[in-house]
């Protein structure tokens, strides 16, 4: 099976391989020993001297962590969106009482610095604002320097999703000023589902001393001082934690300025394969994402239709839209595990799905 | 090394095995079958027919979502602890703004059925009871059955910690009129830690209609529509998954009640070999558990520098005591994946340790 879907990516066999090792005391000193070498080795892909803190959780479950841990009921926060996972960041704060100011960007499209400075300009009591590094349900990368850069302007809390970015495509956590930042072992660490791993600057943890909004199982001071120790707070997925490890193994070798450019050659490649089938890209090129690649559905075809082809007689399994775009496109996840070879068989089960579906000889017109 | 913790437990390696099949996509049909067949095959260890949910998340991350997606900030609630977990989950309640009857049985012993009667005899307005089957920290099992039949009588919410006792020890969820039942992947089901399953029943359902805490990871409501099209909300640990759909296999084959009967017999078996080294059972036998054995540490011997021999030297891992206890006992896990003779090695072990630190010859006396 072609997994090309933005998450959970495949995972090398030896990564899979070391989660077959026994089970261990989480409170014992082995343990101890690879929260630390895992900790160090993330600090590293952060970008960052900042603590790190992992949680047993998805990565819905870290951007929970980092609103609930930061922020206080009726808190003023600007939320700035390009999708569905920027919609949902700040749904998370709303549910958890923040008034969220919401600032929209045209699907397919970045948001726009300036539209942050207007609206942070506009309405002084805002104190955080939550951004996504790479919208994964349109294939966008916002500019985070950029935007975190509007933020500190104003002084405000940086709070990030870089769930489908980090470790993929360059995040520089301190030297873009990013107070929280939050990502998830099943994307571009080419480990199983199962972990978020965060990081929190000094301005954070002021933040988390004064934040009320309520928090048990997520919260950072019970995970800091438990990490300060060796140990986690609650049982953790001890198994994602032997993977994980065996994976940051892997990435040190390959070393992150080549996985970087790795991501970037792979994504470039994809989306001239898409281009040359025909197809229409869904993002702005400017701004389209080295880790999945949204595409428009033909009007003449059925989503469905075509991702049920791939996978059943072609084993690509590529991922359909969200929200409002089901069915409008397609995307193709290319981080982590992933190597040329991989797009250009995917590209050719493409082709050959698409000529099946009577689109070929249009797109050759 | 023999892990005899009450959690994360050993797991058979064919179970470890399981977890190397290549990554999947956690929104396509193959993965909804393994949604399905381990939710059905749940329901039999539950005893029940409620819903079942599976959430990517600690035994605690479980606890915490039976209290907030069944409860309002201001709701008077019972708990009924006999130890640390039993406190945990009225912390946890406290935190999303529940008020909390504390209800505390001595360490050691189990949570009388007629303090539960008073306490909510004395305050009508007491909507629902914390109540725990297994309290892990003094491995003392709670008559549940008694339990929530008091707590009918008033007509109250029962809300259950099952997480180190159920799939171990009878547990008669619909029954017993237990709402809400909550259990971890890594204690008797003999799979890593990273999930937990929760039940709920019609009575419970009404609750969280009206609970007001907030939630969004943790909510019910999205986990069971997802459940419905064989789904998760957000990335579910798909390897554990794995690990769980095999070693539930293995535990059909096994049979509930004698997985039941072998955990009777060697908790019992391991309590004899105990009062046989000299050492001073800590719970009341009378209320032992079938999972945890809890030791009094001889006043001469530091339970420190005991559990560091054993693990150093005989690789043999027993867990301290946890809060109060800490230093006072040490804990011997017998659940999941365990036989007779990982008992009577561990056992040899602990009586050279012992020996060692000068404690035999005084037992002997």
């Amino acid at each position: 099976m072609n997994l090309r879907i933005p998450g959970p990516t495949p995972c090398p066999p030896e990564v899979l391989q070391a989660m077959t090792k026994p089970m261990i005391n989480h409170r014992g000193p082995e343990f101890a020993q690879i929260i630390k070498r895992i900790a160090a080795r993330l600090q590293e892909f952060f970008q960052t001297k900042n603590d790190i803190l992992v949680l047993t959780t998805a990565g819905t479950g870290g951007m929970e962590s980092a609103v609930v841990n930061t922020m206080s009921p009726g808190d003023k926060v600007l939320s700035a969106s390009c999708g569905e996972f920027g919609d949902r960041f700040a749904k998370i704060a709303e549910t958890y009482g923040a008034q969220v100011t919401r600032l929209k960007a045209e699907l397919g499209k970045a948001v726009d610095p300036d539209s942050i400075r207007k609206a942070l300009s506009a309405d002084p009591s805002i104190t955080a604002v939550l951004l996504t590094h790479n919208e994964t349900s349109t294939g966008v990368t916002n500019d985070l320097k950029a935007l975190a850069a509007v933020c500190k302007e104003f002084d405000k809390l940086v709070v990030v999703d870089a769930v489908s970015s980090l470790s993929s495509i360059d995040l520089q956590t301190d030297a873009w000023k990013c107070d929280v930042v939050v990502t998830g072992s099943q994307k571009g660490w080419m480990v199983p589902p199962g972990l978020a791993m965060v990081s929190v600057s000094e301005e954070g943890w002021k933040a988390v001393a004064n934040a009320k909004m309520p928090r048990f199982y997520f919260d950072y001071q019970r995970a800091k001082s438990s990490a300060d120790r060796g140990q986690t707070p609650w049982t953790p997925a001890v198994s994602v934690y032997f993977a994980l490890d065996y994976a940051l193994d892997l990435m040190a070798k390959e070393g992150m300025q080549n996985i970087f450019a790795r991501h970037a050659r792979i994504a470039a490649h994809t989306r001239q394969r898409v281009k040359d089938l025909g197809l229409a890209l869904f993002a702005d090129e400017a701004v389209a994402s080295n880790t999945v690649t949204a595409v428009h559905v033909p009007e003449t075809l059925q989503a469905r239709e075509l991702l049920r082809i791939l996978r059943e007689d072609f084993q690509v399994v590529m991922a359909g839209g969200q929200g409002s775009l089901d069915g409008k496109i397609f995307r193709i996840g290319h981080l982590g595990y992933v190597q040329q070879e991989d797009i250009d068989k995917a590209m050719v089960a493409l082709e050959e799905a698409l000529a099946r579906l009577g689109f070929a000889q249009a797109a050759a017109v």
